[in-house]
């Protein structure tokens, strides 16, 4: 909904042509603005206390600096995710409030006054698959929850797991980061009464598959409590995470 | 830890061989009972607020029976899945006190006193895929939770999903079941700001590959929010939603 | 059939050397010109009403031009898919009649005078389906149909579908592409009784296997009335499209 | 909606105590009968002009039987596929009214009256595909369509297809059904301007990975207008027919 | 080669018609017995310290018969993989000799004088993982290794690994049996110096596929030190656990 | 073309109301008969030297019964595969003339004047794979081939193999049978000059996938001169060495 | 074998210190040069009528050069496969007398003395199949076979093919390349009685899954008489057809 | 564990604030670094005799030299894997005592005191296959093992592995890597008693699946005693390899 539609219809409110409650009925019923390649909404925060998210692979530079541009108008937080070091240059020079995180190739701005009750803690069986989370860790942080990362405690030197055991079972839910066997996730499962969020990483080679084998593992857990989203979907894990610590708060 | 094991300790307290503290530790050092061809917990009712859950396909009807009664000397709850009519029936003849659901094909003993705070939806896309939701619900219920079934609210008429959608907001975990491609747990992902845990069923035929189609649409799924877990998984879904449930309680 | 070919059958006809009837057989049972390396059909649009389609990925720039310049002796309308923008300068400096759509990768003469009646709607899931769904549109309008295009609707905010769906339904065909979970197809096959010729993309990334999680989506879809064509295959809707929208004016 | 809930309503238009407006609105916002196990649309018939469809595989005889008697007391037409002899045989005692074909595995009611112009062509590579084709065919029919069955003309043996073209080319929808290599929906779709729908078969054995080959073929198909539906889906394939043969009609 | 062969040769050696070297390269040349249906080595014990193998699954139990009283007219052991109890009693009313195993699904006759130096542990994560540690560890007794059992040990619940994880460590060859995802073969790769030999079973549902879930699992394990066998090939880590004692001994 | 459909023809030329032309031609003009569920080749034996060959899975006794009553009309040769014992019974006492191979699995009647020159080896890896290598043999034999049959030759012994070697040799055409991995059609390739046929078998267990596992082996065969065929498709390769032979004879 | 190995054993056969037995029995136990990287055979034209083939894609331009001298010592003919042009120009700079042809990616010196009988017809379906098409090609007319190419006479346009048949009917083999749904191949089996070998091509994109569509096509071909070879492995059908060929002349 | 905190821990054993078993246990305690991206054990090869491996793909170069510094202060041999040319000439600039093996893509510093007994043969089939082969030669050179090196000896031309038969037998443990079908390693299984480790690999094309092919043969190998790693792992077969080695030494 654009500036000129909103005037449109708080001038009819002055005018006392339409009701406060025709007014608002107006106003919901335009949920998002349409810009012809993309329809942005712009109602999803009051919602979903989510900052806007834009899953940036697929789209052009100059979509997204349209699309950002809205978005801006209308939300003080957005995050987007999947962008490369200097398509983010470009944006930046174009909207400069934009932030960048490059391990977790995310564009954002953030909402300071938000902040969730609760910690998430994200774990990598190994170096390589940090980056993805880091797309969880950076994404949860937008959204203003409190991220533990401990990272590189996969199961061949599983005694570097158990160390960090009492700091994961302080969080409220467990996001597993990984790729080759992904077997770290069943063995967190099976250590803790949380609920744990399986990321299969595509780090591997050969019968990995580009990660299907992590992502089977994952689903064939023979631990309680794990639920699993797509191979590399680091955001994906944040968004349900996030989803938990905000239920916890409001039931 | 069968009772002999546990009288002999408890002796030696009472003959102030061991103090309370070893007891105590030799008890826990005892955390399971070795059936030779099954290690079977004790303790993890009390750590994780599970019954004993046994995942009973491939196990003989022998093996079951022993399992159980070692089970039932140490919990009043338990949950068995996977189970047809006529094993449940030799069972029963044997351990009168255990009871059956025969559409979600599980064996239970429930323990009365523990009740979760909060409910579980479960919905389904189709009647075929009921079997699969009543795994979810029944093991739910077993665990002290409380259920509301909406099925039969697939994308191919989405209006009855619509109609539904209030009742299903109210809950704060919602288990989508779905066979086919499997839409609904996107659908319902973009309408709801709750957790979501997807159960991808292997109703359909072909194409289907006995789930795959499902299970691929709901880990690409272009929602937020939603978890996957195994193809048919009814309990796996319980057992993310009750450790999200818990959370809610204990954080 | 070059020119040659046709001269020599005329001056036949002239010289009342073969009748009219031994003419128009010689004329028929040499209905392609053979280039060697690719065999030219000259009648497909007497017989179809298509303009000529040339698949031109995996084809040399040289075998392009030799095959448009065949064509265009023949024929006043061609499409030609899947050509990347510096393939289309190049020949564009031998064949200066051709036009091109650089998001759609098509090349194409246009013609004019052919129409069809009914209109045709191209839906898209997101924005980076669009590329897809430009090569069905514009094929489409080369081809002489009216298409209205329906951008960035997918499940995920499915409000945006709602507020276009009586646009939808006003076509006679609708052409639904998405990738990730694909799960448009079915929900817009619930909501019309049009027929639906669902496109999966390959848009996505991790367990969308380049397109194979949108392609059982909409193979398995619950809705009625949804054909499937290949992944990223957006002239092979435009063209089972058209022949329907041939076929309601022809029967 | 069940006679009790319309009588409710009429009453309160009887007695004025709501306006007709009120009314309509009240019967619109129940489109469907609620079983509790299935959400029953009554309305389809009307705005799509199909009968009621149930897909039986996957449901009870008793669960069956509920659905159909509910359907029956509001439409006057029913479908119901993937109903083996033995389960027809049960309900028929129960609800007499109602007629089998075993070929295509389809118990159905028809109606006499509604009759669609232009008929359809169903054309089969073997033998072995009849019962595919069958389950179009008899759908098609109880629909209001007319059927033109030309059967066993695969590409081994080709002139049995050339013998039958101009039979073909004179239905306005050509439903192409086959298995092993699925060759015949090119070849058909290379023969005719006619829009084409391919149902691949499960028919064939080894490297055919239950008809995964002919549903390749028919992705892969590089003559034009052909859109593919689900392996042994000949009632997709007749549902996507009938709304062209509708289109047709109405536009 | 049989018996009459056997002795035309010595019967030649006897009247000096051939030498002695003669016929030992009489008797080498003929290192099995044709059966037509079947080529039986006779000397394979010999060279390999194995007992003779066969793997039943596949043939008939008039060839079994055959098969193995021409193997026991040259061999003092025998092993039988995959018989189901009812061919076993078939046989074993025909070769009095044969011994069988149920769980293991194994016919054998045991050489009591053979005993390798040092041991084999087989562990499996489930209880139904049994039946192909069994076909390992019966193997393996039969070729005359001495096999420590420690089953269902699996990562969901870790402590009961820990708890043998001394025995474990005293075997010098150590077979991990484990189905859904295979997680445990890396966990015991991480722990132990030894050589691992892992097997993947077909135990598990749904995104299982039949056992590639574990199977892809260990083969991308992140431990050193693991081999991986065919999917429920209980028989195969026998054998190659067999050849690395076997090794052990004469290196 | 039934007996009527002659008769009719040779009337007119006998009343000389057609020319012996025109007779011929429309003789040539149904080159099969219609029996609505399948339509069968009559002159297939002279253009081509095999019997007429019907693929019986998934036919009925009853078409199956049709079918051969149809053909030995006009054929003194005809084979049927893929055709179980009871089914070969019931027919049998219908059309005593047919012959039935239980291991082929194979209903045949032979025609005793046709012989190829040459002969074919067809050999395999193991005793399991015989049925299939019956299934070629057997078809090899009826449309008038000499065979050598070499059984159970497989890597594991490969020495077995290089017995045979000189007699494989002798053949103008090699089948080689293998299930499992199928090295063996390389290793024979890499052994002879002659044409290899591979026939993958679905004989293994888990990943094996059905014979999934020998077909990739056979088609990345480093050998030259091997072409495979469907998994367990005896009659397959018997049909293209035939033809080869065929080649051999007339060019 | 080098020059100096063979050196060795005439000096020997000339000082009588060897029988010529013994000289011939030492130049045929070694029957390849050994390179370390490669052990190259130096008899097998003798043997087969092939010349050297060296499937070069995977070897350095280093390893190539060394391999080809070697070859070109005892061979005056040679073909290595897959070599782009700037590999071929750094090799052509160092060994002059080998040639190149572009389209096949082929490296060869050709014997131009040995000629087959008959010829072999090579067929694609469109023009992009045709380097694959040039591979089989160019390695039959270096092996001597004289070659027929009939390009671009997919099903698509299926009178282009029937144009050509005659001329395809007078090759004693025929080779049919073909990507996407890969039909030729049935068609043309279906329409000739000779032997077919089919080439899938990975022509296409999407479904086709890299040339899987038109693999499994071809594995499954309803029509006599087709064997297959490796996706792309235009080379390997040259091989099987020429092998005929060799064996249409010796037996 | 840094050099600060071991000081830490001995300034209180100096100063006796802590005994020495506690300061042991405190050691014992801390068995890694943890750099924050990565744990580093340090005490792996006092446990396992392995230097400290690591997994280079995927880790940044900057990660790379401070995880192979913080190594070599408590190590004196260190082996990482897949690591191009120009990364390993960035890190050699910073940490000169690593070395390189470009073939192998392994930088390394090999302890020149620890050897093992026995020898390990490893295989190849093709000259493509050396890059797989030398990460595992060069591998079990680093650790302290001898290796015999067999390359191109596959089974096209099978007289050029029985050629090396002998020098095979020879070794304790054979390493086998192919790739294309991957029959080298059933072969070699046939033909030796000895421990076979089959690594398949990528080197092929087409339905090789990028090393699925060989994969699978491997694993469905008929031979005894052969397990598998994963596709292109030449580490893993190395690591798998060494520990049966020191298994033979210590039992």
């Amino acid at each position: 909904m654009n500036e000129k539609k909103v005037m449109d219809i708080l001038q009819k409110v002055q005018s006392n042509t339409i009701t406060l409650q025709e007014a608002y009925d107006l106003i919901k019923t335009n949920p998002y603005d349409d810009l012809g390649f993309a329809k942005i909404d712009n109602y999803r925060y009051i919602t979903s206390n989510y900052p806007e998210v834009v899953f940036c692979q697929g789209k052009t530079t100059d979509q997204l600096v349209k699309i950002f541009k809205t978005l801006l108008k209308n939300n003080n937080s957005l995050l987007g995710t999947r962008i490369p070091k200097d398509v983010y240059d470009e944006i930046k020079s174009l909207i400069p409030e934009l932030m960048y995180n490059e391990t977790a190739q995310i564009i954002y701005k953030k909402n300071q006054t938000f902040k969730t009750s609760g910690n998430i803690a994200v774990i990598t069986a190994g170096t390589a698959d940090i980056p993805v989370a880091e797309e969880a860790a950076v994404s949860l942080e937008v959204m203003g929850a409190e991220v533990n990362r401990v990272y590189d405690v996969g199961v061949a030197g599983i005694h570097r797991l158990f160390d960090k055991l009492e700091l994961i079972n302080q969080s409220s839910v467990i996001i597993v980061v990984a790729g080759m066997e992904g077997a770290l996730a069943s063995v967190v499962g099976g250590l803790t009464p949380k609920p744990v969020i399986a990321v299969p990483t595509s780090i591997g080679y050969g019968a990995n598959f580009n990660g299907l084998s992590a992502l089977l593992s994952m689903l064939n857990s023979c631990a309680n409590g794990v639920g699993v989203v797509n191979i590399d979907n680091g955001y994906g894990a944040a968004a349900l995470a996030f989803s938990i610590l905000r239920t916890i708060s409001h039931g």
